[in-house]
């Protein structure tokens, strides 16, 4: 049994028998980041009173903050308005819009009149951030210092700052008009003689990004450049914010769960635990569009349907050739996706990869063509149908390895995004067109496969 | 075009009319990360010259840590052993390593006794490390102090330790024996009393790994509890290195990579711009199992050929249910894999996810059943065509979801890899277990339906 189920036992009983105290130094032991699966096996009653007594050790916030998005809304519903404007204004303010995002608009409006007047105002500004920017993740807890100010002014500002905020690694140096000149990590802010104004020592052409630049695109320049944290400027180059990489991680996180969904046809709100209805809802509209495209596939079919009327034995390897062209298609596809979402690929380049892969796809079914040809022909015990099966697996993998790569590369040169549709277009248009050409070419031989 | 194109092109321009001083001008404007796409677009010939040029800089090893691994055969081929083991020398024990790894068996050796000896003896004691293991990704660089140090005398120790490592974040307090007590970050010493001891400010329940720990399991410790690094320890506790977080977004974004290979049958050696040959010979294990895989669904259809000799309609709507069992297979297999990804099961709530794919599976099968149904009526002019295919698509859809569930549930508990393989098990079953259901029907219905 996992450590944490374990604990959700003993909680639940020291719930249920009203030892309060016992349960309450329990949770004082768990990590925030650990109370989320904790919750996941809970009740809405029992979640209440977990939460009251975390409001007890005034760790609600935190804890919030760790929770997964799909258990927000039973928490929430456990809350009085007045708790959770309370748990919000001890938020900073990138983890106070993510829980505001999850609230419906009615409440949302209730929780905002409840805040202190600036957190309100701060929460009204950065809602208008557009989402998926960067605006939308960057705290504004940072510490700036002007450029002539010395190494031993800078870290007494540190130390007034209070003991507080570990997690601060650069020092942004500014100047008058708050315009980002350099950063100083606070290591080399140590070394440094203390005499030193920071503009002599900072780094000057630091990495940073704009206010309403795409998350992704940020969290790739912290990972390229190894950087810890990343400010954000408004395009005048003033300062705003910063994004730290533990913000990044979960960005990078995100956007792979959401590539590695996109390629199925799902939607990033249908995780494990979501409620039953909820993944049936989402996926139902991907299923009537793949519903529609399977169809396509069928009505090929059915223009053979006297071919297949004489040579039944056909329709026996229509499985193979839908089963190996999507499997090339994704194949391709997948390839082609990934090195796109790490940056690894550009327009020119694609055409490149269009190219490679549809030679990978001719050489797979050149091999895949004669083993399943050489099968057909002994099972059926007719060459022919070995041929026509050897010959349309080519042709289905050329086209799988083709469109697998140029769907992606000319989505992306639409600017749209790569991964999502691309799967139904390129197994849709494989499958249809490997059985028109497996059938036509069996219309074609009809003579020699009777 | 994309900026590194553009320097690309100027670069080779300058290097074709041997302004080498200008050439090395540009190069030193380009960042290491930089240098990589840049590689992808030259001659093995223009290769040697820029490493050249990088040398000059003393760059090179650098550049070469930053390139992507399958620019490395030919960058190394470019180089003599004894500039190579030069730059091996320069480089950090990760990086070394992760070097070393492309080497052939012979050149690994050659180079292994060009190092100097501590250099050698350090790799050969890394490498003893397991595949995929803390130890192997951990930089044995850090800084370590005794719990009785004062403040003062730590910052002293950093300021000796010279300016180049910026990414110093926290300094490691060890008892006599080295074992690891706790952790200060620098920002905290920064604000400490001079005068007082590490061991009395430090954060004592610092969270560590071992050095034989797998490292997807050490990058999931710091993305949930969003540190900055982790230190590595032996089973005595002896602090033996530090995992930084740069290096734990580089394992986020392979196992993600890994994982979205995995579902589509891709080794993660078959990148977008590896040969063909490399990408055919990686896919083509793979495409025999599934070529396997599908003759199953093929000889499924051949025990119904009588069935299909007397309706050959039915075999219009065969890739109906292949291409929408497949999908709601894959969709299953693909919300379970990712949630074991994150960590977010284990194995009694994977039964939970089990229990909800089915209904999931049930309730879309039920939709996507009508509809197809309805389709099928119309088309074919007969209700019972409609009625055999809406009932195989409920099985098929169930079958499905609960395959795509459950099979990387039992592959985990059986300490598999639940990515690995799962795809072509829960397809190739649902496509057999769908037409043999859908035929079978359409055989004991056979009256109607002609």
């Amino acid at each position: 049994m996992a450590p944490t189920e374990v604990t959700a036992r003993i909680l639940r009983r020291l719930l249920a028998s009203g030892v309060t105290s016992r349960a309450e130094r329990l949770l004082a032991r768990v990590h925030p980041a650990d109370l989320g699966p904790l919750f996941a096996d809970l009740t809405p009653d029992e979640i209440r009173r977990v939460v009251d007594l975390l409001f007890g050790q005034h760790r609600a916030a935190n804890t919030l903050r760790e929770l997964p998005p799909e258990l927000l809304p039973q928490v929430f519903e456990a809350l009085s308005d007045e708790r959770l404007a309370a748990v919000f204004g001890r938020l900073e303010i990138d983890d106070m819009m993510e829980l505001a995002d999850q609230l419906d608009e009615e409440r949302h409006d209730r929780i905002l009149t409840l805040l202190p007047a600036h957190k309100r105002e701060e929460l009204r500004k950065h809602e208008l951030y557009p989402e998926d920017s960067a605006g939308r993740v960057m705290t504004t807890s940072f510490l700036s210092v002007d450029e002539k100010m010395t190494a031993q002014e800078a870290i007494e500002h540190i130390r007034a700052f209070g003991e507080e905020s570990d997690a601060v690694l650069y020092v942004y140096v500014v100047d008058g008009a708050g315009r980002l000149q350099g950063t100083v990590p606070i290591r080399r802010l140590v070394a440094a003689r203390p005499d030193r104004p920071c503009g002599e020592f900072m780094i000057r052409e630091a990495i940073s990004a704009r206010v309403d630049a795409d998350q992704e695109e940020v969290a790739q320049l912290v990972a390229r450049y190894n950087l810890l944290a990343i400010p954000i400027t408004d395009p005048d180059d003033k300062l705003l914010g910063v994004i730290t990489v533990d913000d990044v991680i979960e960005v990078i996180t995100e956007e792979a769960t959401e590539d590695i969904y996109n390629l199925a046809g799902l939607s990033d709100e249908d995780r494990v635990f979501s409620p039953a209805g909820t993944s049936v809802r989402k996926r139902l509209p991907w299923t009537i569009l793949n519903l529609g495209a399977v169809f396509v596939a069928a009505s090929v079919v059915g223009l053979f349907e006297h071919t297949l009327d004489r040579i039944v034995g056909l329709a026996v390897f229509m499985p193979v050739i839908n089963g190996m062209g999507g499997n090339g298609g994704v194949q391709a596809l997948t390839v082609v996706t990934r090195a796109m979402a790490l940056g690894e690929i550009e327009f020119s380049s694609g055409l490149r990869a269009v190219g490679k892969e549809l030679m990978v796809g001719l050489a797979i079914g050149l091999v895949a063509g004669l083993l399943a040809g050489g099968v057909a022909w002994l099972w059926q015990g007719n060459p022919w149908i070995g041929v026509v099966l050897a010959v349309a697996m080519v042709i289905t993998m050329a086209t799988a390895g083709l469109l697998g790569a140029a769907v992606p590369v000319v989505l992306k040169a639409l600017r749209q995004d790569p991964a999502l549709g691309s799967g139904v277009v390129v197994v849709t248009i494989t499958d249809a067109f490997g059985l028109f050409c497996f059938l036509g070419l069996g219309t074609l031989l009809l003579d020699r496969l009777v």
